[in-house]
């Protein structure tokens, strides 16, 4: 997969077909609400599995029921394609 | 276990129990840092079953191999024993 960085336009395309995603500049950013802490770490390890097959990892924190996402190719300096494979993973996990 | 907060001193004395942690006022703070995801991801999938156990829930941000804790007891509005017994079940897991 491509790790050219997308640039505003490309980002916005992207960004169309997912729910909830939210250009940050260098990266794009969701918060995620879940009933309670459990279903949150559900969702945050089932996640972790697909980021670390992809070997690709989000920036996330969480907050009892919440999990904040951002997501950038570090190593690219922006967001590519990558990002968008693991956010379309994620809102499935999270049945988005 | 008291829901009572401590003040600047007692957070001191236990403080001064635990490896790393700092006093950041309304809570206590620490950051992990693991050889890579897999290490940070499963420290915090162990700390995850301790806190839903104790129900009492860390705030943390992980970015690939560290993770970022802040306890509080937001009930009571600030530290509690309850958040040094969460530092030091993380500090255990963690194997400081």
């Amino acid at each position: 997969m491509s790790r050219e960085t997308l640039d505003a336009a490309a980002r916005q395309t992207e960004l169309a077909k997912l729910k909830g995603w939210s250009d940050a500049g260098d990266a794009v950013a969701k918060t995620f609400r879940f009933r309670d802490f459990s279903e949150a770490f559900g969702f945050m390890t089932r996640a972790a599995l697909v980021a670390e097959k992809m070997d690709h990892h989000p920036d996330w924190k969480n907050v009892y029921k919440t999990v904040e996402v951002r997501l950038s190719t570090h190593d690219a300096g922006g967001v590519t394609a990558l990002d968008f494979k693991l956010a379309a993973a994620m809102d499935k996990i999270a049945g988005a």
